[in-house]
């Protein structure tokens, strides 16, 4: 079944009032197509009658997948005994995420129905800077010492892992919380009943630091193809891990934001159909107009050289096409390393190799386009279109201008991103939208230099 | 130790030639970590001469992370014998990777090296379309039958798991390979050991087929949380499964892809300091050229209204101001909706939803922006700067064409992405670099008719 096919098929029962059958089909399928089923289903009680259908793990599986306003919306139609069923199976990280959305009385009915350690370990989560490792950490992971034996090792994950995110990589630690080994449950089974922890477990452990970036996170999960990360506090104390699923979504959220920021838009992880006019509003004009504002410099230069502009008018034809080539130049480069900066795959310090190869690649570029554009002025807008005011020297101020600008602005769209990072701002925000202002500018002022040179305007 | 402390280390002891050092670094470190180390270290004798202190099972590890051009060195400095005891290490779905990128030569001999049953093995993946599931995915998974117990199956994972990338994701399959159900090692290990497979797998199991795309694997793998995704074929066999590391490569190389296209370049996945000035000339070009070429409409409108700006030239000074804007404006509808639609938030279905949302946030942007310009025009420009020539009247003009411009590109950059995916065409192609030249479009047209109603140019 398709999801239409199973929405209409919810439908159906919820019209027939079949429970039994309700009961049987929503506890059938994944939680993450429950969410999305419920999400659907048009008003706020039949989601309440639906959830309560639900056994107790598909419920707190389906509650964590909802988004903010049916978790607050839920809450509020749920019992304490509910409210505390549902606490109770989910997972510690993604309580603390959940009450970073609520509002501040539903916050404390979350506390209220929540064990006093549970608590302590959420308080502990939600210290934690937005954006870092331990804000998206759990403290659930599976612990063993290094003395030991495979058997011992798995009664302890038998006896503790049920409560656990993921019970396949485990942590050795010493007496005082200090990460000194790793394993997992593969090379555990691989391993004799008899074998000591302390003889298979891998001692170079790589870890993650509680107040670093959760992005440097994700990527380090991705680049060990690790299915979870150990996170250590200051004293190297081993107190959460970070799992693969939550990397996942980390890097789906930084990426977006990434696009939106070089579409010059402030970054909200809400989802498009979900955002309010105002929201999107908000998030959008204040880059529309500091980018309106300055691109109003444009025609402080078109002003200045009014008069001289005014002697050869064709030029002024072709300033959107020129502005345009140069911004598209200057986008691709800016994109191009925005993207390499944020794969880690270019640093600071390769910022002379990347102004080499733009400036190449700006050369070969802007000769290409400006003979193409030489052939189609002299033969398409001269000889068949039969614009006589298009000469040779006017092609030529045009097709110089666009070689020069296309050098231009690669070296500028490429090196701007790498200079942003250096001085500890986003790469992202700085690039696109800025770079076609900027390349506007030069474009400009390019072009009338070439026109007063070669045209003696 | 960072990665510049590690780097300095080997490069000390292999200065030193201290072979046992050398060999006890290499391989106490992560295998991601060998390689981007091996990349850095300058020759190919030394980087072959390092590779050979690997043990087997971490020259296998290091092996698949190098880029295409290290390993096609590599092999060709390898003895069959170290070829053949590299590739018995590997994954089968990273030998079909890696024989991807290769010359005929090395397949050849690559294909030489291989036991016919691994060989036939990665020609069924090879066979696969490209970025389909059945190309990322891997044919050894750990498969069990309905009526084992508990223990049968951890026997059996014992034996086999070994050579599995996974075993953490159990399969039932009936006698004719049909995917039955799914269980977990976690679920294994918190039953009993004479507990029936039947009794606790899962029988709703979500998969995919060998045929459907690549990028829906990798957001079910997302969306479920899953650490590998069953791929059936078109008979519902169980050929393989796709695991949730290679699902985060593949959503990594789809939004640099995306990114690339809307900067308006043709994708490619080689990283950017690797990629040859000529490759990356060959990537932009193409599209700079296009829209260069595109963008001359703008020109043809403006020589067609020659006459009439020439009445008014104060008009012309603000056409890179008003295109500049035009362009934002869609951009960032066309950026937010192609990457909604990338994540499944919204769909064709959507269209009339996103077009009714586009257009009031279009009008209350156009209205700030407009009011805005008014002001600024009225009191910078007019007043301070003492231009006479921006009357009211030319304000309003240039006003105007920002509100309905405004309008017009928020509908356009948002609806476009939607048609080309209704079309089947990529969303992400058609948006940012051809929105910015259709809204140029419109919004000189826009421009010119409220200046002939208003300025009766």
């Amino acid at each position: 079944m398709n999801f239409e096919e199973m929405l209409e098929y919810l439908e159906k029962l919820h019209k027939e009032r079949n429970v039994r059958k309700l009961k049987a089909f929503l506890n059938e399928i994944n939680p993450a197509d429950i969410a999305q089923l419920l999400e659907e289903v048009g008003d706020e009680r039949t989601r309440v009658f639906l959830f309560r259908m639900l056994t107790k793990e598909n419920a707190a599986e389906t509650f964590v997948e909802f988004d903010g306003d049916t978790q607050e919306n839920l809450i509020r139609a749920f019992s304490d005994t509910e409210l505390k069923e549902v606490l109770d199976e989910i997972y510690i990280d993604d309580v603390a995420d959940i009450i970073e959305e609520m509002p501040a009385t539903i916050v404390k009915r979350i506390l209220r129905n929540t064990d006093p350690e549970t608590r302590e370990a959420i308080n502990s989560i939600l210290k934690y800077p937005e954006d870092s490792a331990g804000s998206i950490m759990t403290p659930e992971f599976v612990d063993l010492k290094k003395d030991m034996t495979v058997e011992d090792a798995f009664k302890r994950i038998r006896r503790t892992g049920v409560d656990k995110e993921t019970i396949y990589t485990c942590y050795v630690t010493d007496a005082s919380r200090h990460l000194i080994g790793v394993t997992t449950v593969k090379e555990l089974l691989l391993s004799d009943y008899d074998d000591i922890i302390e003889d298979l477990m891998e001692t170079n452990v790589i870890s993650i630091n509680t107040l670093d970036d959760r992005e440097t996170a994700s990527h380090m999960l991705s680049k060990y193809d690790f299915l979870a990360l150990p996170v250590v506090d200051t004293e190297s104390r081993l107190v959460g891990i970070i799992t693969v699923d939550d990397a996942i979504d980390v890097i789906q959220e930084e990426n977006t934001e990434d696009i939106q920021k070089m579409a010059a838009i402030t970054p909200t992880d809400t989802p498009y159909l979900k955002t309010s006019v105002i929201e999107s509003w908000k998030k959008r004009i204040p880059w529309l107009m500091l980018l309106m504002i300055s691109a109003t410099l444009t025609s402080q230069i078109l002003t200045t050289f009014e008069d001289r502009l005014l002697q050869a008018y064709v030029l002024t034809a072709f300033i959107p096409m020129l502005t345009d080539t140069g911004g598209n130049s200057g986008g691709q480069s800016s994109a191009t390393v925005i993207r390499a900066l944020s794969l880690n795959e270019v640093g600071i310090k390769d910022i002379f190799k990347v102004i080499w190869k733009e400036f190449r690649i700006g050369t070969v570029s802007g000769i290409s386009l400006g003979i193409v554009c030489f052939i189609k002025l002299m033969i398409f807008d001269r000889i068949i279109l039969g614009n006589g005011a298009i000469t040779v020297a006017v092609a030529l101020v045009i097709c110089l201008t666009i070689f020069v600008e296309t050098i231009c602005a690669k070296i500028i769209g490429s090196t701007l991103p790498i200079i942003a990072k250096r001085m500890g701002l986003d790469p992202a925000v700085l690039a696109n939208p800025f770079i076609s202002t900027i390349s506007d500018v030069i474009s400009l002022l390019i072009y009338i230099g070439f026109a007063i040179l070669i045209l003696n305007i």
